[in-house]
């Protein structure tokens, strides 16, 4: 039998390959006394540069694969090279001690990475993996080291590690490596959520894993169940590869549904769209079988620049997605941003609680210009496709009101100007915070149709920041709470005979299909790799038992309570 | 005819009084250059331990006047002179350039001072005005000054000031300051609150007004306007004084209500209760015909030390409440705090949205033996008077359940040690996250009674943090979703025969008093100094009204049309 480990189920699947390795870079680095430190800035200054074009480089490829909330973590580290701070220790350090470049930048980042190791805290051991991840870089940029490489990868393997970089995960093959396994980690970890996007089985959190495997041993893992099993058995690998091959006749099985409508067996159609953050990403909701872009995040065109985009560079992009979707609806969200994002032309304020404060419309209907660049490019483009606008974190209806004026401004401005675009475009709104769910009554008079997003909305709900690992246990999708906020959400639109969609997370978990079927949800959108599994559980559910269930779930005392009905209904 | 002024409403209320000019404390500083720097250094120690002592001294006087949010400045002024940063760059610039202490104190906070207010973010803003604040007190010490003490007064006058610092307004006698009048602040800035916790005039954010006026001038002041004349003319003051004389027969009449019961005139009873922070706060709660205590915050017992206060000092603290309400009923709020707060032997982590994070019952339920101790130390109280035990912060059922859990555990200790408590004690919750809101209807089998918190309640319904002044135009109490929720609350609550209070600051609002009443609120708590005017309010209205005036609230699209609705009430 093989030896068992146990650690956080964090990406679903089951994988059986062999172990890869990633030693923790950790290059060897000796101290050496120079003659000349200037010429050993210099060198440092080299491999900043360098270093810098490398980030930029993966940073291209984080947006075209994983989107633009990953990018972004190739943005951080830039700027961490470019913090005079750090950059001015490692100088101090080279001239004070006249010791060699690799000696001054290691010293200089171990104890930064000391220092936030000490404080006993997730945020903070986070920014110390990031910090050891750009001293490594650096590191190996100095010694004109070419780093191991994952696209050397020649045959299927698992990734043993102590945790994935962001840089580790951005470079890797998806359909060669089959299963991420680490030392450590949570369910919220980045090589979790990585492994959830990409689709590839993870176990994380195992301690010292990487102690206990060696690189070419037979691994199989299961994501779903937290388990690793090293060198299994024959019983073990057989039953470990019946899941795998089960695994893949499932997924040829989801892979014909890509052109079956999304109706239920009694004849509940509803509709099933992708999100995506960059225009790339279009491709692959159309080969996942999406009938539309229920969320176009504009966020992209925004970040990583010094100033705003213009008028036309948002509308190609808009445009560029509206043709590619060839008559297929799709939703732009008009700018979401706040103080948490780094967007310095905004002139964002530090804030306590960023997710409580200067964000979204709240900044559109504060910066009039940016917001009227914004609105006038989606008008444009709603000419060449079935576009539609959607404004985020309406909390009342003054601020719905506000913005439909600066769409009709927008609107009168390109009549006068001879510009043609859709007349009839649909407007909507966010419903993620609680005081529009309350009142959707109200606000469904005020648009043509509603998205859920859950995300915000669950975190609102509970008052729980979904990034804070500690409450973890907090963040509920499935509380009867929030359940009754979207059954508010729907009756108050279908009143006025508006439809609702959802575009959080929630929307793209086969665990909640039926329940929000049963509540009457019109549309769901969510990540390409998402669309077939929920369209499967569509088309088998009865509505008619979706609706009985989802009054039950109105009703129970808990999302545990909850959980447990769904698992009756699939059993 | 005087000349007007307009600034920022701040705290309601009308005065008359002469000028008195608090000047920037900007104490003449010369440098010069000193032959011993060591001695200029123990200059500057000494000076900080004499602040140190004047900041205790405050603090004290804080606590017992103001209560412990406004106490807990002072602790953050005495920690910014233990900061070895700070005192160390004081010490670098004696010895570095030679100079006498105060110019090292000069230019080491002014430095800081410009750092801070160049960050053009109110939060930062208000962090420079804490160094300056720092800094002066310094730099009188050093000087032996005494600084202008308002201990002095010996007429009634109304305060002009740039700003007001924590240390000016906590040393004034409210009996002869009859006003504010700042040239910086909003209507959340320090000194607006302060205004208003001490029932004083205000108004602030005046942009120049000490450049304006003299020493002395006769100024009339009204803080529901915003309004300031400064040498009213015979017309004017005549004018003024007559509101300030319908100002004081209101008081009086308003005195008189004291041991009127809580009653409409159509035979609806409601409770009227006080909000304390200490057991010194009793006094004015029984003052102002308090009806009972309806949240005793616990947090004084745990801020400014290094460990949890022992269940003995909790007991007495608890006991002392029980006994000087003699029968009056008691609710003990269990420890609310979180990672904005202080407290550091509790070990609570660096976070990025604290509104949203490991907090109140969060904190509770994971610290046992800190939660045993009080739960012990409320029972063990619980002989000695009526208290009621209230937990904070619920989210969900099963945290009920938990806290539920824990205070049964504590009972059946204290009985097998045949230590007598009130085994019929109440146990409630506050209801001040969305999602209890929605869920009243079971939470409400789970205890015997809620209480509203509107402060969180509406940050979070809303998603709008009220300390953030930048989206202050969204912490709207009055908000139709808000009144929703407080709905479902006591529906929920009635439907299952439990009661219903409320004590954020909604509940303590003259304006809202009919809407609440009308909704059904059972209990309404607030500062000692609101018991009044809400008593008043609540004799005037018929129940019949205030439930037709609550119904078409609950209608109503905006918070503003809620406040013209209950114009329409009072006009």
């Amino acid at each position: 039998m093989g030896k068992v480990y146990r650690g956080v189920a964090a990406s679903d699947g089951v994988a059986v390959a062999k172990a890869w390795l990633i030693a923790p870079s950790e290059p060897s680095v000796e101290r050496v006394e120079v003659a000349d430190p200037q010429a050993e800035w210099a060198r440092v200054e080299r491999a900043i540069a360098a270093a810098k074009e490398e980030l930029e480089a993966l940073r291209q490829t984080a947006l075209d694969k994983l989107g633009e909330a990953e990018a972004q973590l190739f943005v951080a580290h830039a700027q961490m090279l470019d913090d005079p701070e750090l950059t001015g220790q490692i100088r101090q350090a080279i001239e004070a001690e006249r010791v060699n470049a690799e000696w001054a930048v290691k010293s200089v980042i171990d104890t930064l990475v000391g220092l936030f190791d000490a404080l006993d805290d997730e945020y903070m051991r986070q920014r110390a993996a990031d910090v050891r991840d750009v001293g490594s870089r650096l590191l190996r940029h100095l010694q004109g080291g070419e780093g191991a490489s994952l696209a050397v990868l020649a045959e299927p393997v698992v990734l043993v590690a102590r945790d994935l970089a962001p840089s580790d995960t951005v470079q890797l093959d998806p359909a060669l490596v089959r299963a991420f396994v680490t030392d450590i980690g949570g369910r919220t970890s980045h090589t979790a959520i990585m492994a959830r996007s990409l689709g590839i089985p993870a176990v994380v959190g195992l301690g010292d894993i990487t102690a206990n495997v060696q690189a070419g041993q037979v691994l199989a893992v299961d994501g779903s169940e937290g388990l690793v099993v090293v060198e299994p058995d024959e019983a073990e690998l057989a039953r470990f590869s019946a899941q795998v091959e089960r695994q893949q006749g499932e997924r040829s099985r989801l892979a014909a549904l890509r052109d079956a409508e999304s109706i239920t067996p009694d004849g509940r159609r509803v509709e099933i769209a992708g999100n995506i953050g960059t225009p790339a990403e279009v491709a692959q909701v159309l080969a996942q079988g999406g009938e539309g872009i229920g969320l176009f995040r504009s966020e992209f065109l925004y970040m990583n620049r010094d100033a705003a985009p213009t008028e036309e560079e948002q509308f190609a992009a808009y445009k560029e997605v509206a043709e590619a979707m060839a008559g297929r609806p799709v939703i732009v969200r008009t700018l979401d941003v706040g103080g948490d994002k780094g967007i310095p032309y905004l002139g964002l304020p530090h804030e306590d609680n960023p997710f409580l404060g200067y964000r979204a419309i709240r900044v559109c209907l504060d910066q009039r210009e940016l917001f009227a660049a914004q609105l006038r490019a989606i008008l444009r483009a709603s000419h060449y496709g079935k576009l539609r606008v959607m404004f985020p974190m309406i909390a009342t209806v003054e601020e719905v009101r506000a913005a439909k004026r600066e769409l009709e401004a927008a609107k009168q401005a390109l009549r006068e100007e001879g510009v043609p675009f859709d007349e009839d475009i649909e407007v909507g709104i966010m419903i993620e915070i609680p005081a529009a769910a309350v009142m959707a009554d109200r606000l469904a008079k005020e648009v043509d149709f509603f998205s859920i997003g859950t995300n915000d909305l669950v975190q609102y709900t509970l008052a729980c920041d979904r990034l804070n690992e500690r409450i973890a246990h907090l963040y509920q999708p499935l509380n009867p709470s929030v359940l009754r906020l979207v059954k508010m959400v729907i009756d108050g639109a279908h009143a006025q005979g508006k439809w609702v969609g959802m575009c959080g997370e929630l929307a793209g978990d086969p665990r909640a299909t039926a329940i929000l079927l049963g509540l009457g949800l019109d549309e769901f959108s969510m990540s390409a790799g998402s669309i077939l599994k929920v369209r499967d559980v569509v088309r088998n559910t009865r509505y008619e038992d979706a609706k009985a269930l989802a009054a039950r779930a109105l009703e129970a005392d808990t999302e545990a309570d909850v959980l447990r009905l769904v698992e009756g209904l699939r059993s």
